[in-house]
């Protein structure tokens, strides 16, 4: 079945770039505990986006064990997510640097609203596939959470140059509205 | 069956391909936007490459699922195809960095020109094993695109010096081409 | 099955781990064999970190085979425990390249802590979902080892200021009592 | 069945190890063709260690094939094998940088004369779990050529100091005798 290998390729890219994040840490050159000190924004950029990436491998797999057959616009459409959370830990590099300033915080929501875009088309493109009557589709829903995602982004880039700080818990809000267990979709979707 | 794990180690190296490329685009020290006008040809560079890799990817997948049976000598043959896929990094990367001037363009063709005559000879291997009436010898049939494209990358490569936006632009005609859907061979191999 | 894409990511982010440690051993710029004695404490801190990587995929591997079904919260605890152990190439290439310092040991520690305590976690939630008479509850049992490596990890933080040679050798103590084979556990677990 | 993780975790860390060793071709900085020649020595160790590396895969490949069950001792002695393999990007590149200069060539022989001495001991383990009239110890018969690779590491490390290129020469023509193929084995092994 051609599903599995689609899988096992997002599962290598996905545990590729998270992994890929913690090398942004860099050891310091320092020995005593000062010397983490200048890590601390990094270390915090960091545990957001593996948070992140965790919520986009969770829904990935949930998406596609709904899925039934795959075809050659599905298959661009997941390496066109994959694209976007590629860029992933550049975007978290560069803010935990610079201390969540104004600049990163708006490059890091355009990179989160176009891996939340990416997601939605891959989920429309699945949905056209199997069928509006498919349990994929029924599984997705009104995809509520995925809307409202995309608003918080685009609210964080207009409001980062104006508050970065406020803009950034907006990041932390749309990664616990996720991380809060969504019973309704766990039932219909895990078999 | 053997084919699994080939195809699970092709996958790993691919995904590592796809993901080491942009570590190409170095975290910048600075920390205005004007620090990311220096990584825009990096960036150009690595979605071309992104997208090649992806189109590689997709049509391994496709090759391999027309397979039946693997031996040594296919082993080798798919080996020899990721060892320059393998070298795409590190051009994409060169020509990036000297914003797609001429010897690196001639370089990049170079390496997809190698790329292209190891898929090539990969198809050509799997079909001596399979047969010529075999649904996979029906499945690649002429394969034009990828003649087309080793005659591409060999005028991109001859062209390289005399002006490299040019031969650049080859680069992306090839990658267009494979881009658009081909229906006849996805009804012969997706099942 | 879920079960099976639970693995395979958890292979992928754990290989690229324990492959990633091996970059913080630089090539030296020297020549002569003397280029490599600063590296040797480097490298003694990737051993002891390479085979703590391979004691965790080892019961990682023998926990999910035990395991019957996945829900939302598995997936979470063990996102979880990947973290921690995600931060384990960045503490072995500190501790290594300060020539094991009690600062360096005692962070080594406390990820080690937040490791095993994330493992702890898991198997509860796995526990959790299986039920108490399941085969994974009578597998995992009392979870000696699991308590005395927490119990270890405790003293070498608190230690490590006292003396850190002292310190480190309790973790090479807890690594060599799970190298020792356990057969009750695995004449339980593995079928 | 457990083989199937030992065999993905394998090909996971196979596939960094392989990918990894790329990235020692640094991106040069200079624009022109003679910015390459520094990277010609770097190039033809990644070549010769890119070939080892795919014969380990392939060897590791068909040794797992004919493998049936999988114990805790299996599961170390594999480990041990990709610890050494890890092991390799570093001695590729120092041997690289260094011009196939003696301690290099010297250092690069012991961890591939200890990589074959792993990947023998891992076929003992395995032959020892299956028995010695097993499929699988037959497949693996006198072992004549890992016998014969362990010599010449032997002989090119002594050989080294007195002749760094004779000694490569000898990596050369043990990585020959493994692309030889060797039918005898295959007809056995591969189903």
């Amino acid at each position: 079945m051609t599903k599995g290998r689609l899988e096992a390729f997002s599962d290598g890219v996905i545990a590729i770039i998270i992994t890929i994040m913690v090398l942004e840490m860099k050891v310091p050159h320092g020995a005593d505990l000062a010397a983490l000190r200048p890590l601390i924004p990094v270390f915090l950029s960091y545990i957001l986006s593996y948070i992140y990436i965790g919520i986009y491998w969770n829904n990935h797999h949930h998406l596609l064990q709904a899925a039934r057959h795959i075809n050659g616009r599905i298959l661009w459409a997941n390496l066109h997510l994959l694209f976007w959370l590629s860029l992933v830990p550049f975007a978290t590099g560069w803010m935990g640097e610079n201390h969540f300033a104004a600049t990163q915080v708006a490059l890091y929501g355009i990179i989160m609203f176009f891996a939340a875009l990416a997601y939605f088309i891959l989920s429309r493109v699945l949905v056209a596939h199997h069928g509006l009557d498919s349990a994929l589709a029924t599984a997705i829903g009104k995809d509520f959470k995925g809307k409202v995602s995309l608003l918080f982004y685009a609210l964080a880039i207009l409001l980062s140059y104006v508050n970065s700080w406020f803009a950034s818990s907006l990041y932390i809000l749309v990664a616990i509205m996720w991380l809060i267990p969504d019973r309704r979709i766990e039932r219909n979707i895990i078999p």
